[in-house]
């Protein structure tokens, strides 16, 4: 199964952002895809098989093929993780939410294909960073994502503020992610260092029932109690 | 139809990007979203209903409320689209191509519509920016969007200088677009103007059968030979 006359391709896979049904936010060449790859290079295996089996209950996992990329995975090792292409297997890259090597590690193992000639297709599915960018209303048309802010809480104050300014200057939004159980302490941050005139989306559990988008300014959102611990978000915000 | 208990939500709708069968990059969500909807924001009203006849055959065409949203739009008229919110209905944003409000000019009433209360939902479909860099295999930890380069020769020989120092200062991925007349000129001066090691990507017809997705080196692109004239093209590159 899925083994091509040429060399096979790398796929990007993305998979649903949490417990949502596949189809409401994949399209079927997702499924098309899973149904014809035994050979995966994944985060978590667990994750990985349980999402296979959700997209195509019928396949066979025993003899799926998972490589694990995680940061604790040997560089060294990567490049054998595209070995299968050349003998016309198309390899299959699934993040653990959404689209891989955005905001994950692989990245890597793309630009290696690239080196090796292999042709790299990517499929469609839900980037919480491009749907919290779509629904705050902020600037779609110049904007940066930053990931993670340092953890110190001076340089963090200083790099908030070098956003703002670079943000006022250039209309730029600014995008960044947190581990979610520290989304209120970031939160509690923005509000302390951001001018009371900057927008700030938050957009939290995209795509599930407790979906909750909303941007107001600083000065507005400090008259809010919203609840984000352990919820995943997305932080948009422009001067 | 589309009528709710409470107030209409905006749904951000997004197409297919040129002319390929839907579902293989949208969701069924898009489907019931354009059964459900009558009242929509779009671009170009000709497009916007090609593409509602496509998802959806039997929906009654005469029915459809359409709002245009362009350059050209009195921008005091743009709350008022949003008025059937009040009266129960819900109200769709189609683009052009893609995700509505990235990269085209969707975001304004995105962020009427959180400034009078109404609930915003993003649906999941194809964003040539998201699919260009997650297929380009650079840096998607930490990335720019910044659309157009200035027209102007010296202007943006030394914009792109100053986007290339930036990314080799903070390894951010520099992605842009040009309108797809002017692509083969925009390739030339990224030849002319780039350092011979920075990793240049371009993601061309990105979903279409003549998909071209490269990543090389500035050194490297200088001995191909490309054709990207009039083929709609991101371009990315990390120093």
């Amino acid at each position: 199964m899925g083994r091509s006359k040429g060399n096979g391709k790398l796929f990007l896979i993305p998979t649903t952002l949490g417990d949502t049904e596949p189809w409401e936010v994949l399209p079927i060449s997702i499924k098309r895809a899973i149904e014809e790859i035994d050979y995966y290079i994944v985060e978590n295996e667990r994750s990985a098989r349980r999402f296979i089996k959700k997209v195509s209950p019928r396949k066979s996992q025993p003899d799926l093929h998972l490589f694990i990329l995680n940061k604790f995975t040997e560089p060294g090792l990567l490049p054998s993780y595209l070995d299968p292409c050349f003998k016309g297997y198309h390899v299959g890259i699934l993040s653990e939410a959404g689209c891989p090597a955005i905001a994950d590690p692989g990245a890597d193992i793309v630009r290696i294909a690239h080196d090796r000639k292999i042709r790299v297709v990517p499929l469609v599915g839900p980037s919480s960073i491009i749907m919290a960018l779509m629904a705050s209303g902020l600037n779609g048309q110049n904007f940066a994502f930053n990931g993670y802010l340092p953890i110190d809480a001076q340089e963090r104050k200083t790099a908030i503020k070098k956003f703002e300014k670079h943000s006022g200057d250039t209309r730029q939004s600014q995008i960044f992610i947190e581990t979610p159980y520290r989304n209120e302490k970031l939160m509690k941050e923005f509000l302390n260092t951001l001018r009371p005139s900057t927008s700030l989306c938050l957009a939290t559990d995209i795509t599930l029932p407790s979906e909750f988008i909303e941007t107001k300014t600083v000065k507005n959102w400090k008259e809010e109690k919203i609840d984000l611990h352990k919820r995943p978000t997305i932080f948009v915000f422009q001067a």
